[in-house]
């Protein structure tokens, strides 16, 4: 499988200088061969970013194009750009070049030089050239290797091999990057990361569609007397679901350690084929004892400005290359479709400006004495008691207010049970000290609140949203021993990916993305 | 809810000298509370690690004890460390004084000073005294708050608030501190984390028993006309599972990017019940593309030693109090089964010495010649071709190397399919460039291998494993379209916070944990 292209004038005066037997000719191989396999191999991302003119090099990676029999661009994935390397080809076989194609992985040995031509600052004058693997053209011509522009649809269909891609190889190296941003925020901050079941027999979040974990084959579980099916039988003993949220018990964490937060994947069964949905997908759910929702703003605010931050500084070559790109794709659209601020100029923007915040009352005030409300243009109605629309959060984010909208202060009805009832509300007025941060393109990326800490409330909020005590029994628990006030917020990962890429389909932003009839790879 | 126990001297000065009417006591309170809410609270691990002493401080958190009616202990979950706040009781009224019990939750306000008593370096000489939530000593009495000895089933049972708990605090602390240092280690080393999917209808792994996951009712999915079940109606449009492990995936990742690591929740639904098996547990999988096996020990290797070095210099306070209750628990113990080494002094001879590496071959050899083997002590057979028992792995690991051993190159056929067959075998004598990583307490801790990279080789491999290549097509793929030699690892996480923390449950050491018949909370 793997062969050694030696250069074939070292090759030449061998065989002109000497009358080499075949043992001897092996030797020289394996000498070149001990070489290469000693020398330590350098990262493309290391030899652009510190090059050092003049070194012996070995790099390893994938062709991405070889131009003229001569130019080889090679990547590795640890950046975005390509080094160049250059083949004196009338000293190389030809016969073995021809295997060095698009996709085929090849181990180089050369000089780091200065770069003749445009586009490069150094380059590699090769020496050997070892094709490790190779790539069939036919074939590849077929998959998103081929180096031509290729529609999302299509790449998606080959999620296996478009991590080669320049816009894939971008957008899963900043989303290393907006976790790693995540992780830190918390550490240096001193959240404690809680891992929050994925499989959970409580339903109490009400968010959705679950989905149902057993080991019983399907229409053959065991029944019992009644004819019922007989959970006990099952792996838990009972009917259990994937997770929603983890947050009933961050809430747990947080009463104890003070600061956690969740990082894991929560699981919707809807039917919604959507660019903004997924059947799996990652949350981040911060939870705060003694956090407050002016608090609860603040904490969300920062953290999102920090990941902005992190990736404007720590990923400026992939950023560069999915804004020329987002550019590209805005000059085929409508004016009105197009973004108003380049990719990097709206991360800055989040970055440098205060979030608006607006109660929910106010929101609808500003929405009923908005244009589009006068010109009967909202599709949906605007009363207070009635939620939101993407429409109205459009308007306030995109045109109101043109940055980051937190709206606060929800009627209670159509938030979760387990937010905390506002003081002093009108009589059929009743609020909770909810909020939604909605960003600019993506809607709402983060859904908080402070929570109902108040045992007599909560028990009663459970009465309202029928949730059965006995079901929530460990929840409660918490607001009978030592109840504090807290507070936390959920952020929706790939929508955070999607804003920091610019990549508007949620599909493109997740490895291996689950929809409905789709669960491939 | 919330009550203000104003000191009782500045109530009665003020009872004293004025007749205050009521609205100007309220008056009082309100200012009282204004300072309260408008003063910055400190965690109590800055309080301690950087006092100020004669500052005013603000301090929330949980009573864990309150002795003599004068000395209350404060935690807030940011250090295992308490809190003494000292109160002039004779100035408090003694019956708010007594909602200051085991559990309930404060906010303190007063005076750090030096302390007049053994034991800390400060204490908070109290001005104010808030109880945020009360906490009914009956019903704390009942629960693992009550400050004494509880049996690790009993905080199992109680897993909603065992995070209350010194042992608990400590343990979920540095499960954070291992995550974290994971994070960072990756990181730094230019890897990139990568989100493998969940849900999957990949059944390459062969790892084990499976999670069925479905919209379907139990008995009562549609059929089609074979009466078979009708999958096209469910939800992904086939029969699909949880994730067993990341590393098909990760592999796709790995031979475009270069370095990928996943870290995610994994799942086996085999019913075991011991102290070593989660049905749902975290796995780290690191995949690296051109590297070989020893490559790969290299960076297994010192991996472990940064995660045991990060602990040992992020963990101190965590780590002496589970040191001293591992040694306290030692002593009841029989000598044999006791610990030779201190917590402590185990996570420094993994970071300071290098890790035995032998082949199985040599293992069996040295197995062979071993006291046991021959005065007939093991139970399982030891001879070339048979797989290695715990009893084997220990004697090797806790008798004759005394320190973390990796053994490679096992026989083919009891490792995966896809692990790398080694050249040169003698004619049924197959092995693999397996590795299994082995610590002392725990066992296996990593298993990794370096990856079959020819296509030819793997699909025999395939064949020979019953792995239809229709359900591997995208994984072969990566073989077909420049293939590279690449290896990667899977660590365990709990048993490494096992290691670490010290826990010889695998239960006590992930916050819910997923076993047969428990999915509680």
């Amino acid at each position: 499988m793997r062969d050694c292209i030696a250069p074939y004038t070292q090759y030449s005066i061998l065989k002109l200088n000497t009358d080499f037997s075949l043992p001897y000719r092996y030797t020289f191989y394996f000498c070149l061969s001990i070489i290469t396999r000693r020398m330590k191999r350098t990262k493309i991302a290391t030899l652009l970013s510190a090059p050092e003119v003049n070194a012996e090099v070995l790099i390893k990676g994938w062709v991405r194009a070889f131009r003229s029999n001569r130019f080889i661009q090679v990547n590795d994935g640890s950046t975005i750009n390509n080094i160049q390397a250059v083949v004196d080809f009338e000293n190389f076989d030809e016969a073995i070049l021809k295997r060095v194609t698009t996709g085929a992985s090849v181990a180089i040995t050369g000089t780091l030089v200065e770069s003749q031509g445009a586009g490069q600052a150094v380059e590699i004058q090769v020496k050997e050239v070892e094709v490790l693997g190779e790539a069939n053209p036919d074939e590849v011509q077929k998959t998103v290797m081929q180096p031509k522009k290729h529609s999302l649809e299509f790449l998606r269909e080959q999620a296996h091999l478009r991590f080669r891609t320049n816009t894939f190889g971008a957008v899963f190296r900043i989303r290393h990057a907006v976790s790693f941003a995540i992780h830190q925020y918390f550490n240096n901050e001193g959240f404690y990361y809680l891992h929050t079941p994925i499989i959970t027999g409580s339903d109490a979040e009400g968010a959705g569609e679950m989905f149902k974990v057993t080991t019983f084959e399907p229409n053959n579980a065991p029944v019992n007397e009644a004819g019922e099916v007989d959970y006990t039988e099952d792996f838990f003993g009972k009917p259990v679901n994937l997770t929603v949220s983890g947050q009933l018990e961050a809430e747990l964490g947080a009463t104890a350690l003070g600061q956690v937060y969740t990082f894991g994947p929560t699981f919707r069964a809807e039917n919604s084929n959507t660019s903004r949905h997924l059947a799996e997908f990652w949350m981040v759910e911060p939870e705060v004892a003694f956090n407050d929702l002016n608090d609860n703003m603040d904490l969300t605010e920062d953290f999102l400005k920090h990941i902005c931050n992190y990736v404007l500084t720590n990923c400026a070559d992939d950023l560069d290359f999915l804004a020329k790109r987002e550019a590209e794709a805005d000059k085929a659209k409508p004016a009105a479709e197009r973004n108003e601020l380049g990719l990097k100029e709206r991360l800055e923007f989040v970055a440098n400006n205060d979030f608006e915040r607006i109660t929910y009352t106010r929101a609808i005030e500003i929405l009923r004495n908005s244009k589009p409300y006068k010109k009967k243009k909202f599709k949906y109605e605007v009363e207070w008691g009635t939620d939101l629309q993407s429409e109205h959060e459009r308007f306030l984010v995109e045109k109101e207010f043109k940055k980051p909208v937190i709206i606060t202060d929800y009627p209670a009805y159509f938030k979760a049970f387990y937010m905390r009832n506002n003081d002093g509300c009108e009589e059929g007025k009743q609020t909770v000290a909810a909020m939604d941060v909605l960003f600019p393109g993506i809607g709402e990326i983060v859904g908080g609140s402070q929570r109902e800490e108040r045992l007599d409330v909560l028990k009663q909020k459970c009465a309202d949203f029928n949730i059965p005590e006995e079901h929530v029994w460990w929840y409660l628990d918490t607001r009978k021993f030592g109840t504090v006030p807290h507070a936390g917020f959920g952020l929706g990962f790939e929508r955070m990916v999607m804003f920091v890429t610019g990549m508007s389909n949620i599909r493109d932003v997740i490895p291996f993305p689950r929809t409905p009839q789709n669960a491939e790879f």
